[in-house]
């Protein structure tokens, strides 16, 4: 995306225009974040009257209002991606982008429920109303607070990989083992391998419905091995991600200046003098106060 | 608040008074810490005695004595009440201070009871009897160690935020699906959205209570899909108030030593000058074994 | 193992075979990569289609179609076991080696199917029909990055045993009070002590059937204890492994100049100097920010 | 205790009784080391006599043999402990120690079933059996690793305390507060305060048996806030366990001398040169390679 900067200086000819752009797309002036706030308690509410329609004793006796709150959302969030559509400068590319599909698919399903009353389109119906769940997805715009550990998550993306590859290796193996031994037995929830597996993945990340529990001696065994071998990997993924997260804290804390006499490296950002020679350091960058990353 | 040490000098012309308020608000005598342990037993005492009435045994067998048993403690919390109005200062502050409404919801129940004896504020007198219970809150009082644990979290009270709204939209979408998926069986138990996240949560906590699980093949793929995610994000908190602890614990362990020029504490061990001024330190002292802390 | 480059060296005469043997045990072309794909796909296939074979409704209606497909995994397994028999040069320590033994255990047990057609041999066919899921470990051929882990994990190795051993102790204590506290209790679960020790295990990895469940007032506080003890003692792998984890990636991530002196790698990055001869380093590169590893 | 370096002097006075010890309270020889692993295997053995003895099942086919097996273990520990009393010099001080009394309780119950024979003793006879399974102590003479992990468990006592006693009080409002809201329900699980405890604590610690479940509306929105609120909270042993199990590694493995030129500090321990001006460093101490922790 191009920088906002450069785009609010591509507007500055249509002033209304302009203006509607800078509080729907940016968060710098009172305006534009009312207009977040109001958005966010639109999108908790809409979500809310999804939830509360597949509740069948509200939806029996409030049906009508719920319906109602429905097409206030729905029109209220039409009016919004017209905005967005009319202010933006390059249509396709915000219609083509992931929030502009799910802001389209947020009111969309509404729209189509008219079209479609026949009586065998009932399941359908059903999927379209449900998807507008997905306008919870609408907040992700508001999260500018997520990147650290969006950052942190990302460096320990591929070591989490080998490790849950690891443990669904290690689950369809016992859970295979269990199987040969479990399912021989009267009432057993061990019917099918991917039974087994399931029950082996409840048990690893120690959930345990207990709708699957091993009744075999050599099976409860078994899945002691397992569950103590879950307890003791537990600790694997904690300790990626909490070591990746240490590092980008102390990215995020870490001073880049060099002392000029000594070349010492490594100084806390509220230093203005070298620790090792004492000579005076350039003025540290960064504005922001350690302790509020 | 003002400082401890500056209230004890505006209360030197009351003798009485003055020793009572140092005795009840401070923890520096004898005395006062005398008065700290045996308040700590009557509220543990009483706390006791407010869960073994909603015992039905005890409560038909012992009722008599835990009645009797409620009037002591409630008489001996209002003598307390009384003397820490009395004593202190500046009396409306600690009235509406969040310690002093504890107090005094602490002994107001006992009291409305006698009151409200008509037959139909039955379940009111319940709620307030409950509302003793509160009385544990007293004792965050005495908690002087928590300190650490506390700041630890503050300082990740942002981080966690952003997770656990993170988690929550995971869960609305995953229930979402799973009551589309599941809804349809009999005697399901994804009666209804909130149903389902219900359930997501049960599941992605990991507490996995099995009054609710999956039934269906593609029921259960999503369903061992969301347990990984939750067993490979738990690290994320973990993670967070791992590295903010670490923080907090570097920064007790960190130099004792202070600039004799600027008086600057909070030096690199290895620093040889001050980071503040360019003083040179004295020399680090280093005696204590770092794994004696 | 000889080192690769060797072995290519080693292979120059015969060139056919030397081609395949790179393409079959290395992965630095493009041929041998696509190889690598293609055989992970054929592994996951096969392990698929033992896992549906074990769904009874689909082995009912699919059953000719699975066994088709099995043989023709079989084949393919056949002919690249052949190949890498054929073009290593040490055949002996291929065929011995641990890939070695999986390679040949996951085509061996479609065969001897053949020759084991009589009736009472169903539950030997059963368990050699299973032993093919063991062909998800071919998969660790592929695994380069899982070292780091590995490393880690083993470095903690002993610390770990320790652990559960340690666990194990107060899993058997606490069992045998259980055992003593609620066996007398009609339709108790605690039926004997290995019972218990398995509740036991059950528990304190917070895995929680619900299964078994102490009755009594007294086992239920026992339980309780026990429940707080593996709260706060998970922390314990998770915080071996994190530090473990801490310390390999710190150890990646250490400087990447080499001494012109003596060779020497892996200096801190604030060095000046090499730490093993004294003589001076070249400057830090750091153009990789630190957050972006 | 004394030092063992002593004691082995004080002993050259009689050479039978002072090899016995030698083998029997140290492990510096191939006798003494053989010595443990046979009481390992004996101690291992007679715990798996006392857990078969309580399976029904086991008990009725085996019974007699379990009995002698009992006998002979009894007799090889009861000789054991002799020749402790005898070989060791200060025999009250070993007689009234910690593992003196492990020592004496594991033979005493089996003689005492002698003298209790009487038809109303049974269950004080199944009480002292299953004294027996505290043999399992006697394995922690052996556990010389363990010392690591009980120094950080030590070091963060403290803060597991608070930490322990905060979820407590969470865990009893947030009780009473579900005693309030489904005690009223017909069939429901939170028949007092306590027992709503009890299930607080099952869920805090995603346990989660089932057994008791909420299931009003209301309810379950608090049991939902409860489970996120432990699941962000596991977080805080596990910092602090890991904070300080890295400290302790970070002292096992940091160097302490200081260049004799620049003063500076902080050394890897295997340098041989400072890493800030180049100056040759004392040789370090710590024969013992980091990795060997």
């Amino acid at each position: 995306m191009d920088h906002p900067a450069d785009r609010a200086a591509e507007h500055q000819g249509d002033s209304v225009k302009e203006r509607l752009w800078r509080i729907i797309f940016l968060a710098d002036s009172g305006a534009a974040r009312a207009f977040d706030v109001v958005l966010l308690w639109l999108i908790a509410g809409s979500v809310a009257v999804v939830m509360l329609e597949s509740v069948r004793s509200v939806e029996d006796r409030h049906g009508e209002l719920l319906h109602r709150l429905e097409w206030v959302f729905t029109l209220l969030f039409t009016i919004e991606y017209l905005l967005r559509v009319w202010t933006v400068r390059r249509k396709s590319r915000y219609v083509l982008s992931f929030f502009g599909v799910v802001d389209l698919l947020s009111i969309l399903p509404t729209y189509l429920e008219i079209f479609m009353t026949g009586s065998g389109h009932l399941i359908v119906i059903r999927i379209l109303r449900l998807l507008r769940m997905f306008r919870i997805l609408k907040m992700a715009h508001h999260m500018g607070e997520a990147n650290l550990l969006l950052r942190a998550l990302r460096a320990s993306r591929g070591k989490i990989s080998v490790f849950l590859f690891g443990v669904l290796s290690i689950v369809c193996i016992e859970g295979t083992l269990m199987y040969l031994i479990e399912s021989g037995q009267e009432d057993s929830g061990f019917t099918s391998i991917p039974q087994a597996i399931y029950w082996g993945i409840v048990t690893i990340t120690t959930v345990g419905y207990g709708d699957i529990a091993p009744v075999t001696v050599v099976g409860k065994i078994l899945a002691s091995v397992m569950m103590l071998t879950g307890f003791a990997i537990i600790a694997v993924p904690t300790g990626i991600v909490s070591a990746e997260l240490h590092r980008e804290l102390d990215a995020v804390r870490m001073d880049t200046r060099t002392c000029r006499e000594c070349r010492h490296a490594g100084h806390d950002p509220s230093a203005s003098h070298c620790k090792m020679c004492g000579a005076e350091l350039p003025e540290s960058a960064k504005s922001e106060p350690p302790g509020h990353a």
